[in-house]
């Protein structure tokens, strides 16, 4: 249009950096993270990560370079979240639970410049380096970071990074993305498959996705912020980015378990924190003396597995707000909420968990999510009933995985990122998850979906975990097999809870095995429903006389 | 980087009218819109602007085709909204001050190709018209809107808004911008000068300050938006768009006096509201039987000047919380705010009054605001005296003046919007408008800046409403000129004013004159200083006798 004319003036990339430039002006007194007996204000935080972009580019790291990070969630991992793009570089947060193998598979996949390492993890960083070497592999420099904040801990020599921050040059210009769809973070799903996928972030898709978090999660003006979701997982959910937009105070602990949640949240005043499902499973299932009750109400934020009834009756009952979303790695975390409608509170408990545990619709800033036909990318009806794959699209979609355009065009066919995911869309829009592609149990040419049986399973009084896979089946092809975690001193026997599951299910639904025992989790607390599959498949097929019982 | 692939999976031009796509799905049922007897959900309101959109489209209106619209805040002034941008076009908002001359050079400047008229302007639009016809100029489509949401007022013969929406094709496709930095909304600011100014918003700006208003208002979702600002300000600071983001209701009201504003707050359970100074003062000042309890607190934000203490102070016992902001039509509406600390709750009124009155600090989604020296560039210290020029950039500044390079080009040299306006940073990064580089008056070699000395005499019982301006001075070259509003029943001389002011001022900085009566207002509540100058002029010098006092 005539006089449009576009200029620093008018134009700004997108970008989270600017969020913490404005936090230190607008905030700066005020405390950004809270780790032990650590506190740093904005202005503080600001600082130390302009010494750390400064150091780091000291070290050579330039635009599109790689830095990676194993490390809890500290204050250096909060940092590290600004100064690497600060520094033109791609921030990629490694799973703390990754063995030396996977690492050392990691970095020479990611082509790491710089490898930050939390005193904690130095043994299986210098594994995996090692491998590395093994391998004649191109080596990142390797920096220390202690978890007290203290420079001395570092194992003589070698780089550390208080000392570090302590030594850069000032004066720092900060390199702001040439083009705000430039890569930010590269995030490795904690895929089971031997070719590691490397999620990419934007800076346009990380501070959209920070606005989105801040949106679905009320949080306004300079919210307290309780870190129980690893900041290595989806950058935190983008939230590490969004508390510095609303001046937020991020509170890092080290043990995540019920008696540091309560006291955290008494001590600071925690407005908003993210759990996943286990995170939830052992606030309810705390003993009474660990609990503390709450200063005001405080909303969690949780996705993966839908909150059973007495998980969330229980958790509103301590004074948690539960919201309930879903999204992937390849999403910047959440990209749907169960959006809450007032006129729902006014619903019997069992309905509004009946509502609460639906994935919902998306959020502000992702474009659409829609129920579609794979094949045909037709969408199915809006009936609660027609299955179909979920399907994403919109500026927090990852750009691509990293080295890998095949299985980038693969997921993202026909103009919508492929979730893999099978779920239906009820009348009022609201999706709802039926299961992975992978996770239905085919039984008699019926599908089973595993997510509805689990959710009966958690209905039984004794159940504290509960996950369903199939097991083979000469005569079905598969039959559902519950694997489940009974809770402390509770009892019950594979008998009663296959009857418990016949009164509420179908009949060919209801699983035909239950094995007891724990749970396989990823470190985000996904149930690993991959090694549950491998042990099913190993007991074989279910003897025939069990089966005319069918 | 390797892996990446832009597609329609992962990018999605930023607009807003994605806001209202999601409000459909999301907040179908929920009420978007009051007005009179009116109610539309979301659903509806997305129908009637996609129908809107396809009446458009068969009218001729393709990409960047300007369509123009003189009318209040009713629901078409909404749809407008979206279902101009959805046509592909660019909605101008006409003044509905404004008289027929203005209205024709505004739209032959505009090249409007479709002018709505809600009917009450139906007169002025017509004399427009006929100047333009008189002029040979090019000749918009006329469409007449009623203000009662039926369609046989139309004047016979004539397009009609809602006949218009009825027999639109269905089955309309969205005409998403090409480009999100395509202009969305031409807002011609309320200027005095002879060339009209054309100030472009882009989807993107658009899109982006919504964002930044629901932040700054801590609007969480579904927010009840009561309608004082005109929607032909700034797009009603953007609030029209950002209302649909998170499914908030829209409440109209044609009279925005005190008693309807209170009925609707109760009426509605308002949460938000915005309120030019104006609006405050009437406010408070409304007698009591037309005051009603708030049923919550209402955030109003408020902007053009300080609320005065004793305004600000009445509002809060009324169970409003006011908030500040600074902007211009060049910057989407407010660009800073007085982002509020918990800490100041506790100051004395005075103090909080003072600190509420300053701009404070840019919101979310602007890059930066800064004080220079608009020779050097070069920032002035943070010292709360140094005054240089508020200078702000980022993606909500303006992408240009229609039509004028020339002044697009002047007032973003150096890469930053020059606002004209003077002022001030404290050392906590907060800034404070000192004045206008224009309303600055310069008195024996000494700046007054008349924001300081009308604070001042807003601190007076008597005292409504004042504007301070030069008058010439032969002798100090010139003096200040207090015009002054009375409340109803008090009363003051002007000897008493000015004694008020000596007492609380440097002797040079009180005015030297005072002029009682109502003040010139703008449509948007701003006094028309440039009037009162003229009348300050008109006066001459004063007589030398009494200089000597000064």
């Amino acid at each position: 249009m005539e006089g449009c004319m576009p200029s620093d003036a008018n134009y700004a990339p997108l970008t989270p950096v600017s969020f913490l430039e404005r936090a230190a002006v607008v905030y700066g007194d005020r405390t950004a993270v809270v780790s032990g007996g650590r506190e740093y204000s904005w202005r503080e935080t600001r600082e130390r990560c302009l010494a750390g972009a400064s150091a780091l580019a000291r070290l050579g790291v330039g635009r599109r370079d790689v830095v990676a990070v194993i490390a809890a969630n500290i204050p250096a991992m909060y940092e590290l979240h600004f100064s690497v793009p600060m520094a033109g570089g791609v921030l990629c947060t490694l799973n703390t639970r990754h063995d030396a193998a996977m690492v050392s598979v990691l970095l020479r996949h990611s082509e790491a410049k710089v490898f930050l390492v939390e005193s904690q993890f130095l043994a299986v960083a210098h594994d995996a380096l090692r491998l590395l070497a093994d391998a004649k592999a191109k080596f990142p420099l390797v920096i220390a970071i202690s978890d007290t904040g203290d420079s001395s801990s570092s194992d003589g020599g070698g780089l550390e990074y208080e000392a570090l921050l302590r030594d850069a040059p000032r004066g720092f210009e900060i390199r702001w993305p040439a083009d705000e769809r430039d890569p930010i973070s590269l995030n490795y799903t904690s895929g089971t498959t031997s070719r590691p996928k490397g999620v990419i972030y934007s800076h346009r898709g990380a501070y959209l996705n920070s606005l989105a978090a801040l949106l679905c999660n009320d949080m306004t003006s300079m919210p307290v912020y309780l870190w129980t979701v690893p900041m290595f997982h989806c950058n935190g959910w983008c939230m590490a980015w969004a508390t510095a937009a609303q001046g937020g105070t991020n509170i890092c602990v080290r043990n995540v378990v019920p008696k540091v949640i309560f006291e955290q949240i008494v001590r600071h005043g925690v407005t908003n924190m993210g759990g996943a499902p286990t995170v939830l499973n052992m606030i309810v299932n705390a003993p009474a003396s660990e609990r503390r009750p709450l200063p005001r109400r405080v909303l969690i934020s949780t996705g993966g597995a839908p909150p059973p009834p007495q998980v969330l009756a229980k958790m509103e009952e301590l004074g948690f707000n539960v919201q309930h979303g879903y999204g992937l790695t390849e999403t910047y975390g959440p990209a749907t909420r169960c959006v809450w409608r007032p006129e729902w509170d006014a619903l019997p408990l069992a309905e509004r968990a009946r509502i609460k545990a639906l994935q919902g619709v998306q959020h502000q800033m992702l474009q659409d999510v829609d129920i579609k036909d794979p094949v045909t990318m037709a969408s199915v009806p809006s009936d609660g009933r027609a299955v179909g794959e979920v399907m994403l699209r919109g500026n927090t979609v990852m750009s691509g995985y990293y080295k890998d355009a095949a299985a980038t065009e693969e997921a993202m066919r026909g103009g919508w990122l492929r979730t893999g995911d099978l779920g239906v869309r009820h009348p009022d829009g609201y999706i709802q998850l039926k299961d992975r592609a992978k996770d239905i149990i085919i039984s008699g040419g019926e599908n089973i979906s595993s997510i509805e049986v689990e959710s009966v399973l958690f209905g039984h009084h004794a159940v504290l975990d509960a996950a369903v896979v199939a097991r083979p089946d000469d005569h079905w092809g598969e039959t559902a097999c519950a694997f489940v975690t009974l809770k402390d001193g509770a009892s019950a026997t594979a008998h009663e809870i296959i009857a418990f599951c016949r009164a509420r299910l179908p009949r060919y639904m209801a699983p035909r095995t239950v094995v007891f025992g724990d749970l396989p989790k990823t470190s985000t607390g996904k149930t690993q429903k991959f090694l549950l599959r491998e042990k099913a498949r190993a007991m074989g097929s279910l003897p025939m006389q069990s089966k005319s019982k069918l």
